[in-house]
């Protein structure tokens, strides 16, 4: 085979058969077919699209590429749940917990954050000692002892993923579902999952900025996940305000802690409760779902999936001290309130990503993923879409090492808030899709 | 700027302006922006198409990419002839020695030949001690002299083109007329040509198969010049059977060197008078193209254009000694005449790409730029379609230097013609187009 004919072939609209794909992506793993090739590919897809089948091919590809993960048939249905990426969005780390509570087991990947979207694994590093890239091994004892972990994917996953990102990432064919489905669902089935709950956002601080988009993508996610053997069902949740009150690493951690604790409610815990509902739901179909919702509240409000996810932070080396104490979460210098421009009113919108541009401002954020991130900065207090902004109360409180990253955010932030006289809220949870 | 800014904007049918297209395509050649970048941008441009604006930006950048050749004030309009390539086209060496006749001057670059179309070069060099590779020097020197020269495109000429055709050639962006433009044209203004006459082929041993695909060529080609400042007319010829009757590197001098002297008439003459003529007027308007032609013809059958060719070998140090017997132009070991499945009929139509897959067959010609090629091997006799087969006629002859290939060539041959009751003559000229 000749690496242009098939491009030739995606060029004009054909399809590719799996024997084409397999070997144009095994070449360019190898070597033999160049990255000048795969990146024309990949725009000759951007702009052709590509089937179902060929994204299930694509998706199989990229996750025999690599090491795969297995579990004994005893652990039974195994689940993850990811999300498309937003701004203050932290429900894995009480999913996770609340997964175990009713023994469902959870080995969750999680990411990095990058640009305006933050990474679980950025905010469990603001835990002392916490180890979030685990072994396989270690990954598989703790699976074995307490039914999930949180890590880092090594390089050693989805391969092939990892090298179409890189060149997608600067050749402007990011935003193709076909792609992006591809990309997901192989990480995910190369963690050995029997189902994943998918988080797809949609808005101004989301990836896709309409309910329609994401709908679209979710569909592919589920079409293309029955395709390769993996349940997915997808919640399509609204990013046109932060998720939750907190942005920023160590003060999301201590968000959780109080979601976790039982002591607050919102749209973070209903989006949280729900995935968490969807995700046990997957793993032992049928059972009575308002009473499982009644025991997902009562692990919250007994304590129970705090002291869980303890259990986790300290299997994993880190150290459960600053959960003891709430100043421990507040440690940068500087805490400056944001006002508005209008005396008062209620917020009407809200350019979500400019939050996330914010703390990247603050330094809590990557540009670049070779960026350093301090945990500590954030932003707190942050009002929603059709919140009332009193006259003298700030639309969120920034946490700043310096005064000139400050001022930086503050101009982020105002310009990010539009405020008036008929914002309404909006529901956080739009959707939920599961396989027919 | 990001180049992957550029690729979006390109990707999503958006036009680039001149700055964009200078500062992606300069930073490509520093090496600032990667292949695999520049692949992603070619293929956005293949399926997205670019205006005459953007065309004619790219020509310019590619034509200051390299060195350009400047001609004195007193050269007057200087002009040249390009094909997009067929079989048996040799009109090049022709023209040149008619426009000297008429004094106009035409600083040939020529090329070689790759896949199943030939290369002027390629016919030049099987004159023993000719030198198709002239230095600027030597070339300023001939054209000051006799008036032209014939000579390979160095690799500092249009530099960029040089590097995007070599990544299009190995990506399926090649069949892209605002790329193929750009290509010609660039290589053409670096040249420092007033005018160029373009034989844009259509039909089985063309790059375009119908007449429309190559008048939309022809257009692109006229207006874009135009926009650069070059004068194009185009003459669309027809490709369904082979130019003239030779096909194969020596094979094709003699043909030449039988049309200069007058002996032969017929297409290829038609078509090598026609594309002359154009060249004159662009040059020295306003003449009675009647007389033009009359004066072009007895250039033939007087003797003059051999002559004047004979000047062209011996300035660039070839012998012109096999010009004086027949036999040492058929110099390879085996001739074999091809017969057809049917004892009779007439040519319906040839699978022209098949005949230059023939003389490659033979070792005549290049699969990839590094083959060797041998000048003696190639074909003669060929039928035209619309020509009869008599019983016991061939197709053509064979010319090969080992049994092996002979047979290959064979049924290649073969199997490209197809016989039948009702073939009937295509004209070899179907339209001239010229600046409006």
């Amino acid at each position: 085979m000749f690496p242009q004919e098939i491009i030739r072939k995606k060029r004009d609209g054909g399809r590719l058969d799996g024997a084409e794909m397999r070997w144009f992506f095994n070449a360019f793993l190898k070597g033999e077919v160049a990255d000048y090739q795969a990146s024309a590919l990949l725009m000759a897809i951007f702009l052709r699209g590509m089937t179902r089948e060929e994204t299930a091919e694509l998706t199989k590809i990229a996750r025999d590429s690599g090491k795969t993960l297995n579990w004994p048939e005893s652990a039974g249905f195994v689940v993850d749940k990811h999300s498309t990426g937003g701004v203050g969005d932290k429900t894995s780390m009480i999913v996770l917990p609340l997964c175990l509570l009713e023994g469902v087991r959870v080995p969750m990947i999680a990411g990095r954050g990058l640009g305006h979207t933050g990474g679980t694994l950025d905010k469990l590093e603001t835990i002392p000692g916490m180890n979030v890239f685990l072994s396989a091994e270690r990954a598989t004892t703790q699976f074995n002892s307490i039914g999930g972990f949180f890590s880092g994917q090594t390089d050693e996953i989805a391969a092939l993923d990892k090298r179409l990102y890189q060149l997608r990432d600067v050749t402007g064919t990011i935003e193709s579902n076909p792609l992006i489905v591809a990309s997901i669902l192989s990480k995910k089935l190369a963690e050995g999952l029997s189902g994943l709950v998918m988080d797809v956002k949609f808005g101004s601080g989301a990836f896709m900025d309409t309910m329609e988009k994401a709908d679209a993508l979710a569909q592919e996610l589920i079409a293309v996940g029955k395709l390769c053997g993996l349940k997915v069902r997808a919640v399509l949740s609204n990013m046109n305000s932060p998720l939750g009150t907190y942005a920023g690493n160590l003060l999301e951690i201590y968000e959780c802690r109080e979601v976790m604790a039982g002591r607050v409610s919102g749209q973070l815990t209903d989006l949280t409760l729900t995935l968490a509902e969807e995700m046990i739901d997957l793993a032992q179909p049928g059972q009575d779902r308002r009473e499982l919702r009644l025991r997902l509240e009562s692990h919250l409000s007994s304590g129970r999936c705090l002291e869980k996810f303890l259990e986790i932070v300290r299997a994993q080396g880190g150290s459960t001290e600053i959960f003891m104490r709430d100043d421990a979460f507040f440690t940068a210098k500087i805490k400056k309130p944001i006002f508005g421009h209008q005396t008062s009113g209620r917020v009407e919108s809200i350019e979500v990503r400019a939050l996330g541009l914010a703390v990247i401002a603050l330094g809590g954020g990557r540009r670049v993923v070779t960026d350093k991130v301090n945990g500590r900065v954030g932003l707190s207090a942050l009002k929603h879409v059709g919140e009332a902004v009193v006259a003298g109360e700030p639309l969120g409180i920034i946490h700043a090492d310096d005064e000139r990253s400050a001022l930086e955010a503050e101009k982020l932030i105002q310009a990010a808030y539009r405020c008036g006289s008929s914002g309404t809220s909006q529901p956080i949870i739009a959707k939920i899709l599961r396989e027919k």
